[in-house]
């Protein structure tokens, strides 16, 4: 008697476990530009994790920046195909004295594997990789065409995946595209999310005198940087955590009743939220749910801010320069291009004269929704009720990927986002764990994805 | 026939360069643990300075933290005794890449001897040895007594000065002190210094969430502890330049009509000192000159900023942390205790419930001002006007020398502060740099100082 799927990926999950970990060790970092070398490394691990599962005609494609990978199956002809998206890149680890075990050292603690990049993306990029595989081992073929294409540089904001994609429009050519780089409402609730919110990045960089001055000396003649900076930031947001940039939410496609009705009915605890968080209390935009709050209203976030004496001890100085990183996450139909430059024209309108200014524009992505009652979302809510044993819950998330828009457009196809990650993972944060069951839930979920997809209607 | 204190300070010029210089080399920078040896190199090089112009009973003083050195000549019973002082220790030399040749490389271009703490302090403190040895090689005793004490902790608050100056107290019985750490008014206008800015120095910490959080995910549902910083240091002050904590200006000694009137008849170009600074624009408290803003009323800076992500790039990350080091600048009466809790007050009053806030009093200084009319600072001018060639203008200076509150207090003594730093000197900021003909002049105005003194009723 032939091995099921399900008997072989329970069969393998030592194996897997083995073969993720060395995948996690390599450390992908696409943000800085030291670790280059370790993302050829990881380019090329993965083409041959893509070769052993039986994926064709795999390349590693150079870019002007990281490498892209791409590897494909078209045995089924007259079936549809699916493009599937992921990425191999991971955060930066720091602060890295907060890791309990190294960042690339995978550890297993219970039923959690510890690692940068266990749960964004590499995790979810290796359940792909497994599901063609549990196909192939079993029945030596898919039941539909598959074309897989990873990227180097999502974490850096995909410069390079857009020419990528454009120059290889033919050869991507799919009837569906299939994301697994987004999270579960919780665990024991497998989700399927039908919206992203978009994001646009900007750096701000004041200065003021042309070097550090002596604070005694100068201090009350000139105006400080930081002192500026801090009442600019002032200016973005309120204390009823609404954006305060002039245009901000003119775009702004509201929430419908059906969707707040929806989430309203989800099992949501604030109080354990907050807990989990640590913070002392929730805040965020009045008149809205936690829920509403991230997956349906855009947001503005200062990411990063330095300047002066940031050392032990105490130094008088007045600093030549005061710096943030200001990001905001965006919804439908907000465009980042367009909020960005709001951005900008506010920060320039506040800014006094004492100081100059620079604005960068770092890098944005659109946001993306998909209608609830698609046919291929509705395959793929069968496929997740098969391989969880329960029906998931549709959602949207708060996070962004600029490619689902992307592909979208180019293409012409729905988008599934089909993702495992759990709320308290960490990703982007010390720390970043996958909990393993989801992992060979999610294996499942995938392999029976591409046959519920084989028969279905696409949009 | 003998040689004369400027013949001998003329024809030792070259070896007085290359001696200050050897102290230069020494890293002693005091508040950085990692240079806590170079701290003792430094205090035992300056005793052996001592040693070679003629002091006696010198020692290394330990302390709790970095060791003092003193030294004394006690050979001219029935005259007057001065108790000088200065600091070896230096400021940090981050940030390092904008030295234009490596802090403890000195290097002298021009008139300037450029290296870390040429001005600020440990020139003027060989300044005064090479002004004892003046005396010692040429009439082989001083006009009067001196005790010199140098401490190793003046840039990080003196805090174990008070407790060793105590402990001490019968020995360094003075009757006037002597502080050569301060500036000339400008190049051409040596200066007598009679007022000095106190301080008080704070670091403020936010934590928000427990850990680093994806801006996607968690982005709207909760404060960013960078955001709440922001907006609580734009509490502090207004853009009128006044200090917007309750309290702060009620113990502040208005400025007289006639330091107002003495002030407003120096030389003073503001366009040209904004210039030099480098600043688009001026910026301070409206209703008072610069002179004024800067010798004579308070004011709050913000030292230092940091939080979330400073590297290279984008990360889209919810900080757990943000941080900042605060301080004033205080004028009589105004106590820095006082002034602290006061900012600390304001802040916790205006401190969000969504983080948590901690206040760290890091140190602080008692501001100063002696009467211009006292024998001592008059005996002080002529001595300036014979070492400059020009009498001095009489100023106040916006820096803080603790000691100076410290030592008048203790003796009941004056304290004549006699310096020769230039305003474009970058003491604290990279460059830093000594005009040598300064230092020349000043050894001279220091021999004279002694004759002066000798003869002067004092207190």
């Amino acid at each position: 008697m032939a091995t099921s799927i399900e008997q072989h990926l329970d069969e393998q999950r030592a194996t897997h476990l083995e073969e993720l970990c060395a995948f996690l060790r390599i450390p992908s970092i696409s943000t800085d530009p030291a670790y280059s070398g370790e993302m050829v490394r990881a380019a090329e691990f993965l083409a041959g994790m893509m070769r052993d599962v039986g994926l064709r005609d795999v390349e590693v494609i150079p870019t002007a920046g990281h490498p892209a990978v791409y590897g494909e199956w078209l045995g089924a002809p007259g079936k549809p195909t699916a493009l599937i998206y992921g990425h191999y890149d991971v955060q930066p680890v720091d602060p890295v004295e907060l890791w309990e075990t190294p960042p690339f050292a995978p550890n297993v603690r219970g039923d959690d594997l510890f690692a940068r990049g266990a749960v964004d993306d590499k995790g979810q990029v290796f359940m792909q990789l497994k599901a063609i595989e549990a196909h192939m081992r079993t029945a030596g073929a898919l039941p539909m065409n598959v074309k897989f294409i990873v990227e180097g540089e999502e974490e850096v904001g995909s410069d390079n995946l857009d020419t990528l994609l454009h120059e290889r429009a033919d050869r991507l050519k799919a009837d569906v595209v299939v994301v697994s780089d987004t999270g579960m409402f919780a665990k024991g609730r497998p989700s399927l999310c039908y919206g992203l919110r978009g994001l646009t990045y900007l750096q701000v960089d004041l200065t003021g005198p042309a070097s550090d001055l002596h604070s005694g000396v100068f201090g009350g003649a000139v105006d400080n940087p930081i002192q500026a900076l801090a009442e600019l930031l002032s200016t973005l947001k309120d204390r009823h955590g609404r954006v305060t940039v002039p245009g901000f939410y003119d775009a702004v496609v509201p929430l419908t009743e059906q969707e707040r009705a929806a989430w309203a009915g989800l099992p949501f605890d604030g109080e354990e939220y907050r807990r989990e968080l640590g913070v002392p209390a929730l805040f965020g935009e009045e008149g809205y749910s936690v829920l509403e709050r991230t997956w349906g209203r855009p947001t503005l976030e200062i990411n990063g801010i330095w300047g002066g004496f940031t050392g032990e001890g105490a130094k008088t100085v007045i600093p030549a320069r005061a710096s943030a990183k200001i990001s905001c996450r965006l919804v439908p139909d907000q465009d980042p291009h367009a909020i960005a430059e709001l951005v900008e024209r506010s920060l320039r309108a506040n800014c006094p004269r004492t100081v100059t200014m620079q604005v960068t524009h770092l890098h944005g992505g659109q946001p993306w929704r998909m209608a609830l009652d698609h046919p291929a979302l509705q395959a793929a809510g069968r496929a997740m009720t098969r391989g969880f044993g329960v029906p998931p819950v549709y959602t949207r998330e708060g996070g962004s990927i600029p490619v689902v828009a992307t592909l979208e457009a180019m293409l012409g196809a729905p988008s599934l986002l089909v993702g495992i990650g759990l709320p308290d993972e960490h990703a982007h944060a010390p720390n970043e764990r996958l909990h393993l069951p989801n992992l060979w839930s999610g294996m499942r979920t995938i392999a029976y994805l591409w046959q519920e997809l084989a028969d279905s209607p696409m949009g």
